[in-house]
């Protein structure tokens, strides 16, 4: 313990600049006001109200979509869009066959009519947010047990929900400082999603797991989509009657970049951070949350590696999954040697033993707060108890194909008959469209060989629970196969998924209409098994909301108390809503003795080309560099065309595909990974080594101009191609 | 092969700078005043007599001893001498036992009469050189066959050295650019060297072998010996009586250090190099002779640690021998690497195809030169036939201690009894004393299990190897076991190590006095079997003598050619003797998008302690550090003690602890290893890439002030401590 503070010792001593304000913070839009005097002294030319007006709902933000899960921006005034080749990648993969292996080469519409149905993807344009604070904690009361109170916010936010919707946009109650505040997100949901450009993988996703989370980095990690809505400009199922969606705003391409220094903003959704989360629950995260999900990701991923080796029709089905997976366990094991080196726990122990000190310091503030660090300490500990059940449960909704469809109609059965507000959040009339969709698409990548090899590893480590985290359906199951062990799983998956017809998706999508009984009445095995297993999770839920009512009184406390001890503003973690944050491109010293420059090059991308997987540059790539001609992509200051690009943003998960924009508000580059040194900025952003890293806009523009000839796409975006 | 190309046209395009006169060059000293305008333009405030002035044989020079294969300076009136820690590894493990466990605890003196004997080392103090290439290549008759040039060139080169060891002095004829010119070097031999300060294991070789040729670096790669003579201030073998050396010059310390962009110079001993290898034979080292080494090592080194792992006696006994080559292995492989990364072959293909042209284009050039480049392939193409014999041959008076051992009590007793003028260079009456010593002190590390281990892996692959290629004399003693295959190898073994009487020191030294009948009459099996080695070794030597004597015609009208096509002067290749190189102390990228800047600081090395081999920081290093006294080792732009620094220095192996000087002439530090983007540099120098890594004075002096208080040795130094 005592080295890993020196360590940090080490650290602190090896800074060099001391910030005036640290690029730290994840901002809502409506805190941007506060933030102008800095922002502008910065180098941003943008007033707050032209980020976004509240008072007209207009603004840069509305060309700013989330793609759920990822972010975009649009481009043109036509719908086009683009983000992340990684978050392009499910819709590519979709798309491909071994005979049209797009994931490989690319894929480019030689016209919109070829352009390619996106059917899993869904495009939400932001149309503004309200502070529901006031109408939501309304409906706790003041003397409810904490299961009920959860219950009651629930419904309070399904009726403000349904509300909003009325409109026939999709909206959304977000929580922040869990539970302190209540906003109403609106969005417009864009159903017709096409895929437009996908450079080839060897673009998109160079240097692959090796250089994932990695610096020097040199991925064109872009892709194209184009938003359709029906002829009435309404969004639309796909029809090849749609027409390209308008929208409100685009964003204005910057083709001469940006340089070392220079200002840089990015508005996008972050998908969660964990940045007030206590050091008992830090602990526990990095000592078993994160060590265990490791283990069981490295596992899943062997398991479907295993299942690529027999096929390429089987290696494009797992594709998508085994990206996802990889990507996954780096983080988590970024995360825990992170955590682990800068003790964050042991840190936040002694952060919390200064604030309580202060707590108890004065008997006004004691009465207030004395009360909320022991109280979230114990809640840690409850939680604990059933460490193993609970991490392995919220995976086996995930696990394959056919056990998650079965236990989305089980809920849906159980569910639909009830009045809408009363119904669980994601089962609602209005979620009828999206479980329909997921039960459709899933037929893409469904391989029963692959779910059964997924299903014997989840259900060998559900069935090792230790005593006390046992789920009852799963212990049945298995007994009643007569077997045990190893033969007991075996025998069960038999029957499930041997004799199941869930196979089949007009029989899934048939089975939406049927109440429980009704289901349980078709004697499906895969089925009965899940109405068992959805018992067990309903009772897990249970206690889960008994611990959210719990921490829905104290957690607000907790944050007004850490806000008046610190003396400062705060943001609130990431939730997947629209957030904004300002930085400066630049380089860090990642270890003593090595500078990471905030630039890589063009001729760095060529330096990599070993030929060999992930470094296998496409020979169209290579041969447009031999040639010689970069157009007007060169970066002066480095007498190259720029790859990336580092920059101080304040992202995480869910930014991937963000626009990042230079004082104007013209697009530079997208965002699309942070570097290894900024894994733990979930829990605490370094300015020092936390770092997003940037495709920059002239290399995408050089491929598309020089190595995939996309010369429509470049003159719809409004810049003249080069190479002619 | 193009995409090979493409990555070094990639780098070109990296370059940041086009220096004016690139670094590269190991200069003769009485090159220097050709380089005198630039030096003092770059920096050096010296002339080149104050370096050396071979009028008055004085200056600088003779404050740097050569410390046979490591460099060295002496830093005090008493014959201080301070070299790298690697350099005096040998003497701590020769004076380490279980109980006092030197090599990992460090060593330093309680005064002088504790310092402790390190009697295998030599100091050699350099006294001057003369051009001798008249009186040398006036021996060759011009039409003497091949292999008698060479013997008459041996035999007026030993004529010359002992007329010149007349005078007391230790004299050698170094050849430069393959025989073109030939220069006489004069030495004083000081055999009386004691150990006085190493510090622990976990500073001076702190990052072991992982950090070994690597940036960045933290190692302390310092320690300090004393030279003695006799009390008439003659050199005599050790004795308590006698006493220091008093050096006509020492190096002064610059306790300030030095900055990035500095001027720097380096004097020391480089070792070997390439520079104008051709490219037929740069193709062999990259295709067979590194790969085939690189295999034969590694095996080597596993045999080594397994019979480490015996008990820590065993481990003491091969620690040196493990080091050195675990370092051979990692710079043979970076070589492979980098030879065939750049294409070096390919390149010098390029070039000579060019210097071929420019000969043939002018009838004058080609009467002159128009043949040497077509014999120098042809003598390559002959020497590649029996390349894995060459090879191996070549590593047998090295596998272990008794074979050596007997192989060279068998060819002293072969040329003892010869004039001292027709004997073997190495085997004369001036080496009978290092002979002597090294048969004695080989005493220290014997271990027969390890031995026939060695032997065992050696005879081995000598036993396979192709027709053709077969060692007669194995061949003999294998067939004479009435064993085949590994058993007969076991067989040998069994009879030469388990029946020689070699083991025994008396009796090795006993059989100097002996001819070779008389060694013969012994009827000790290893030497028999060493009788029959040397005979074929004999004829290997005297094929490559043929070898030889066709090269010493060619390869100066090749360099001749070379500098007449280049146009600009040439420095000899290394060869051990003295060489001056200037710089200036400067980082590099080594990739795209990475800097390596040029200082790395003792809170790095704090941040490195991992506590794990081979990053166990001491615990009185920690100690000091968490103290947080420093005193005047800080260096104000880093704002910390600097540990290592780069430096574009020209150096190679045999440059170890040479000193690193400012532009007075005053110590900065100890060059101890290159990068690793230098270890083609034998064969090309590159500006951009390749850097010498430094130990920097301050760390030595805040780690002799602070965590071994060595006061002493500061105040000898003239350096006053400040830990007090």
């Amino acid at each position: 313990m005592r080295a890993l503070l020196r360590i940090l010792a080490a650290a602190l001593t090896l800074a060099v600049t001391a910030p005036g304000r640290a690029d730290e913070g994840m901002w809502m839009l409506h805190q941007l006001p506060e933030l102008d005097a800095h922002l502008r002294a910065m180098g941003l030319q943008l007033s707050p109200k032209q980020i976004w007006d509240p008072a007209t709902n207009t603004g840069l933000a509305s060309a700013i979509p989330w793609l759920g899960g990822c972010t975009s921006s649009f481009v043109s005034p036509d719908g086009l869009i683009i983000t992340n080749h990684h978050c392009a990648f499910g819709a590519v993969q979709m798309n491909s066959t071994p005979a049209h292996d797009y994931i490989t080469d690319g894929f480019l519409a030689a016209g919109r009519a070829e352009e390619l149905p996106a059917r899993a993807q869904r495009v939400y344009v932001f149309k503004g947010y309200d502070d529901v604070t006031a109408k939501v904690r309304s409906a706790i009361a003041a003397d409810a047990p904490p299961a009920q109170r959860i219950k009651a916010l629930e419904a309070r936010e399904k009726e403000l929900v349904a509300g909003c919707e009325k409109s026939g946009l999709r909206c959304r109650v977000a929580e922040m400082y869990g539970g302190k505040s209540f906003y109403m997100f609106r969005q417009l949901e864009i159903r017709d999603v096409r895929l437009v450009y996908a450079p080839a993988r060897a673009i998109g996703e160079f240097g692959g797991e090796v250089d994932n989370w990695m610096w020097p980095r040199h991925t064109g990690d872009y892709s194209f989509f184009r938003a359709y809505v029906g002829p009435d400009g309404k969004p639309a199922d796909y029809s090849p009657a749609n027409v390209p969606y308008k929208p409100d705003r685009f964003l204005k391409l910057a083709p001469a970049g940006v340089k070392d220094g220079d200002f840089t903003m990015i508005i996008g959704y972050p998908g969660r951070t964990m940045r007030y989360r206590i050091a008992a629950l830090v602990a526990q995260d990095t000592e078993f949350g994160y060590p265990y999900q490791i283990k069981l990701l490295s596992d899943w991923m062997a398991v479907l590696d295993e299942r690529a080796k027999t096929g390429k029709a089987v290696e494009i089905k797992v594709a998508s999954a085994v990206k996802g997976l990889a990507n996954a366990m780096k983080k988590y094991e970024g995360m825990v040697e992170g955590l682990t080196k800068e003790d964050l726990a042991g840190q936040r122990r002694v952060e919390e033993a200064k604030l309580q000190a202060w707590i108890d310091a004065d008997p006004a503030r004691k009465a207030k707060w004395g009360d909320v660090l022991p109280a979230l300490d114990a809640q840690a500990a409850r939680g604990a108890t059933t460490r193993e059940r609970d991490i392995l449960v919220r995976y086996l909704p995930r696990a394959g194909s056919l056990l998650p469809a079965a236990l989305t109609i089980v809920r849906w059965s159980q569910q639909s008959g009830k009045p809408d507000v009363d119904r669980d959040l994601g089962y609602q009339a209005r979620d009828e469209r999206t479980i329909r969709m997921r039960l459709t698409t899933m037929q893409r990548n469904l391989d029963l060989p692959t779910d059964r090899a997924v299903l014997t590893y989840f259900f060998r480590r559900a069935a090792a629970l230790p005593a006390g985290q046992r789920l009852a359906s799963l212990d049945a199951a298995l007994a009643a196969t007569g077997e045990t062990g190893d033969a007991a799983v075996a025998a069960l998956l038999d029957e499930i998924l041997g004799k199941t017809s869930l196979t089949d998706e007009k029989t899934r999508l048939g089975l939406l209409g049927l109440d429980e009984a009704a289901v349980a009445a078709k004697h499906d095995p895969l089925l009965g098994f899940a109405i068992a297993l959805r018992r067990d999770m309903q009772a897990i839920e249970d206690e889960r909301k008994t611990e959210e009512g719990v921490l829905i009184e104290l957690t607000p406390r907790y944050v007004d108390a850490l806000a008046a001890f610190r003396g400062t503003p705060l943001y609130p973690d990431a939730n997947s809503t629209i957030r904004f944050t300002d930085a400066t491109v630049k380089g860090y010293s990642p270890r003593d003795g090595v500078y990471n420059e905030p630039f890589t090059t063009l001729p760095g991308v060529i330096a990599k080309c070993t030929g060999v997987e992930p470094f296998n540059c496409p020979k169209r790539l290579v041969a447009a560099y031999d040639k010689g001609a970069f157009g007007p992509y060169v970066a002066a200051p480095l007498g190259a065309v720029p790859a990336c690009f580092l920059s101080t943003n304040d992202i995480t998960g869910g930014n991937s595909g963000s626009p990042i924009m230079n004082g104007k508000g013209e697009l530079v580059g997208l965002a699309f990974d942070g570097d290894y040194e900024s894994m733990t900025s979930d829990y605490r952003f370094s300015n020092r080594l936390s770092r997003t890293i940037n495709v920059d806009i002239r290399y995408v523009l050089w491929c598309m101009d020089y190595v995939d000839n996309a010369h429509a796409l470049m003159r719809e975006m409004g810049v003249e191609p080069s190479n002619k």
